[in-house]
């Protein structure tokens, strides 16, 4: 039985990774690639070859999903702009449809990540949940009630550029005192641990107040045991959340999905369509 | 024909408003009532005698609802906190359904207003709206794909109690640097309408980057014409929004329902059950 396969690809900075995806979320092969990261065109030539690496001669693949890096406009199928990748309004779900003849879905890779999260891992049972990616910078998405809160241009979950500090740090985004600049591998080069623990709960307990969710999911390459940082938000949340004494606190937990969460992601919601 | 008429009430800090409504959103009847504030059993008195004040002899009211100025649990209906009232861990629905012989739906007052201004008021044909409403502190609700943001407790779209300053100006719940210090009527107190409309800003464009709403609708007393804020806010939130070149902005716009949304929101939201 080959039925009702689809591949998802997650497109990082530095990686392609893919993955051919039976109906269950069942990996049933993968493939990866380093990212040509200085040119758009090369970067759609590795994608093409990634997808034809693991189509199967023997079966359909019915849908094609990429999570990409960047802002992305899921409606109309556009990365609107990547501090990663030089993408700049590149209509990549069109020409990825166009070359390799499937339907294409196009998210951002927060998004696809938390979706898997969300279905298999770490938030499965949590109709309410808030995923934080804590890498290089933050990537967010929320669930509300089982669906994905996508926002009007599926631009929902730029968790990593609110402001957390008036007059801050900069950040390569153009603004100053974004919340990535004090909570990512990125402030980890100027800042202790315990510094960065404290910015994720400040920051958690801001989403907590704003979204009142059952779990927050700690993704991303810090979003691991070795970090500890999920025991230090979870110490210190209660400090920072209001009427945290009168309500309930959601859980903590970390990903379960690892690295291939993002590529996993984009193949089920392919499939959704 | 009185088919299916409901009751909203509002209750606040100063006032309960109560209005008798049909299946359009038509206002049948209206009653007001001052809260005494420092007396819960006294409040669900008063609630009670608004409530026998609108209920018409001929005709069937199908249900009740109640919009409160609090931490509302909407699920096991019941106020967690409020600063305004003395409700501590108060089963509200339960007692009123109880002494009224209805149905009763609980939610956050500003919940019930958004309620009424994403149906009839100015988000109507906006599926992915934000609400803020600018009184003496901030209140706040969130739909996303037409829905309500509710969270896992009801307890979703506590902006106000967002930090934008560390170490900031104390808040009555027991936090510092609370966005409503910053930006609400008692932030006026000590700023100038000029700073007042820089925070409006800078956390309207924090909420921008969390859901991507196609409108964000300003309430409450601050949230009108006279103040000019909306103004100051529209041409500086792309000083704080990430990306804000590469993306569509948010439409802004003021609420359109007035004093009786809150009202008007609970009978609706009474309705859908």
């Amino acid at each position: 039985m080959t039925s009702a396969l689809t591949l998802g690809v997650d497109v990082g900075g530095t990686k392609i990774l893919g993955l051919l995806v039976d109906a269950d979320g069942a990996v049933l092969a993968e493939h990866r690639a380093p990212t040509p990261a200085g040119d758009a065109r090369a970067i759609e030539d590795a994608l093409v070859e990634v997808v034809d690496e693991l189509r199967p001669d023997d079966g359909p693949v019915t849908a094609l999903g990429i999570g990409a890096a960047g802002l992305v406009d899921g409606r109309r199928g556009v990365v609107l702009h990547s501090a990663h990748v030089p993408w700049r309004d590149e209509p990549l779900r069109d020409r990825l449809a166009e070359r390799t003849g499937l339907p294409v879905t196009l998210d951002n890779d927060a998004t696809a990540a938390a979706w898997a999260e969300q279905r298999y891992g770490a938030g499965a049972g949590s109709p309410d949940m808030v995923f934080v990616a804590l890498g290089t910078g933050i990537g967010g998405a929320i669930f509300s009630d089982g669906r994905l809160v996508r926002g009007r241009n599926g631009l929902a979950g730029e968790f990593g550029h609110v402001q957390v500090v008036p007059d801050g740090r900069p950040c390569p985004c153009g603004l100053r005192g974004c919340w990535e600049r004090y909570c990512s591998g990125t402030a980890l080069e100027v800042s202790t641990l315990d510094e960065v623990g404290h910015w994720l709960a400040v920051g958690l307990a801001g989403l907590v107040a704003a979204f009142d969710p059952d779990v927050v999911v700690l993704g991303g390459g810090l979003g691991v045991p070795d970090t500890g940082l999920l025991a230090m938000a979870e110490a210190r949340l209660p400090d920072h959340l209001t009427g945290a004494a009168h309500r309930p606190l959601p859980r903590l937990a970390y990903a379960a999905l690892g690295p291939r969460a993002g590529a996993l992601g984009a193949a089920g919601l392919a499939r959704q369509g």
